[in-house]
């Protein structure tokens, strides 16, 4: 039986590791604070994150070395913010994933080249495409960890193999979905991002529903424009279902959910906050935030019609002006 | 200068009233309560709806009279509730709509013979596709009222007489938009509130924004697949972009607005509530109640997989358990 390991100890990677355990897989779990191995191990939760989730810590192996957690698992699911994922993993040895599997839970884009995590696990450890896997859909944390049916997809290049790891999370409140489109989910996951932190700077410049469910429904048509033209260049999307849960469902949770912190960050740069103020103000850099820029650099080579894309990049990277980005913005939307 | 007349006093046909004065078109006004024309011309404003909104009274002629209405009209806009529009014109002369213009607001399907308005109007008045146009999209009257920036699209056979048709609507606070697939947009703005009203009933079971978002997603690939067996059948929908406002914008909006009535019904469904006992509490059918049985039944002769529309007809016209019904489609969402 393989055994999980998993990298991260936020929201996301608890909620992930809920649904492993509570299908009873025993599994390996890195935290870089030991502190809070301790405080798990006496407690049964989390300290920090969906700390009403309590667990069965019989089927958990805590570690703060992750060499350890990486020695003793077959498959490693990363599941860290995509600008720390360099950090945790940069000094290893660069044969320690031989033979492993990963599954990507990172809904970003690595910020230090521009890379998907698959193209920075290929350059820094020659980890091959095939072996590796993702998982995204439209799924917070806190549903999860409150039971509510949710439905997440794996995507992987091997239908049999991407079905057998989706099979580790099937639970009683969560569907498993597969495709084989396993860099364009990722991108779809980056893209939403952007558009979401855009449908915050929208709702803060005090556009309405009305202008709101047009704005979306012109980013879920971007997001499929971008997505042929990638897969035109890169010739391994095999006919994905755009309007299903892992690219439409993520793109409306994201942009609809009150809670999303993209969202948040734009509807603040929409009532006037600079760039600075916002990130001071919620303590933190919003993934689209980057995603724009990264998005706006790909979109160099491959020149996809990116309205939105641009509009987002323009406000947050070039300094113009909201209100009138998003009134030349207006006149594009269909 | 072409002269429009409306037909219908309800809250859309207030909000496009408006449109129209405020782009400086003087109209003539159907009311069957001739106390609502006195007041609105003491006041200047719709007593029952929108009552906020003031208008320049100098360019209104209002009449009790129908009859007046359309033979001082060149353009015909009717904009009643679908189980309306057969009471309203039924007794009319069949040769009354000679050498006008109908332009449909229109956002139903009629009961009574499960009729599009053009279906209706082509049986009743034989009256031409060619001279028949629809007004549709992502538009709450209210926030039209509130002069918040929206988008109605324009639709008809001919693209030049439907741009002009678009341009007597155009103001600073609303976008035209055009296409010719006028019989597709239709089914469109049935669809959605059958999948608005299914939103009710998974909100009134408990669901959670995750599963939200997967069943909009599929709800919308769902509607995507039903017009395009559609236009396969009638042949006349010419390449129409799904992914816009007046097909998934207007989904959205109607799907996640509270104020939906569509999904006020269905919530009160999922809560258990019979359909007679919403229908009372609410004291109004949704459009969507009626709307699922017509696609129903119209789905028997075009055979699209509908797995979505089914289950809310089942709930409401074969007294399935909402609980159950929502079970069984949780399996076949992707």
């Amino acid at each position: 039986m393989s055994k999980v390991g998993i990298v991260g100890s936020g929201s996301w990677a608890t909620a992930l590791a809920k649904l492993l355990t509570d299908n009873e897989h025993a599994i390996n779990w890195w935290f870089r604070n030991s502190n809070s191995i301790e405080h798990f191990k006496l407690r049964g939760h989390n300290p920090r994150y969906l700390s009403k989730s309590f667990f069965d810590i019989s089927k958990i192996t805590f570690s703060d070395s992750i060499h350890f957690v990486i020695d003793n698992s077959d498959i490693l699911l990363i599941a860290t913010p995509s600008a720390y994922v360099n950090d945790a993993l940069n000094d290893l040895p660069k044969d320690i994933f031989k033979d492993k599997k990963i599954i990507s839970a990172v809904k970003g884009i690595l910020p230090e080249k521009t890379e998907l995590l698959h193209e920075y696990l290929q350059r820094e450890f020659n980890f091959p495409l095939e072996k590796y896997f993702t998982v995204l859909g439209p799924c917070h944390a806190e549903e999860v960890a409150a039971e509510k049916l949710s439905y997440l997809t794996f995507s992987g290049t091997d239908e049999s193999e991407v079905q057998a790891i989706a099979a580790f999370f099937q639970t009683a409140y969560l569907n498993t979905r597969t495709n084989s489109d396993v860099i364009g989910v990722q991108y779809a996951a980056v893209l939403k991002n952007i558009y979401a932190l855009g449908a915050g700077i929208a709702h803060g410049l005090d556009y309405g529903d009305n202008f709101l469910s047009v704005y979306i429904a012109n980013a879920a048509d971007e997001m499929v424009h971008f997505l042929k033209k990638l897969s035109v260049h890169q010739n391994d999307c095999t006919n994905p279902k755009y309007a299903s849960s892992v690219y439409l469902g993520d793109l409306l949770v994201t942009c609809y959910s009150l809670y999303s912190r993209n969202r948040m960050f734009g509807t603040m740069i929409g009532k006037g906050y600079s760039v600075k103020a916002a990130q001071l103000e919620l303590n933190m850099v919003a993934e689209g935030y980057n995603a724009s820029k990264c998005i706006f650099d790909i979109n160099e080579k491959i020149n996809a019609d990116t309205p939105i894309v641009n509009t987002v990049y323009e406000i947050l990277w070039n300094n113009a002006t909201a209100e009138i980005a998003f009134s030349q913005l207006e006149s594009l939307l269909h």
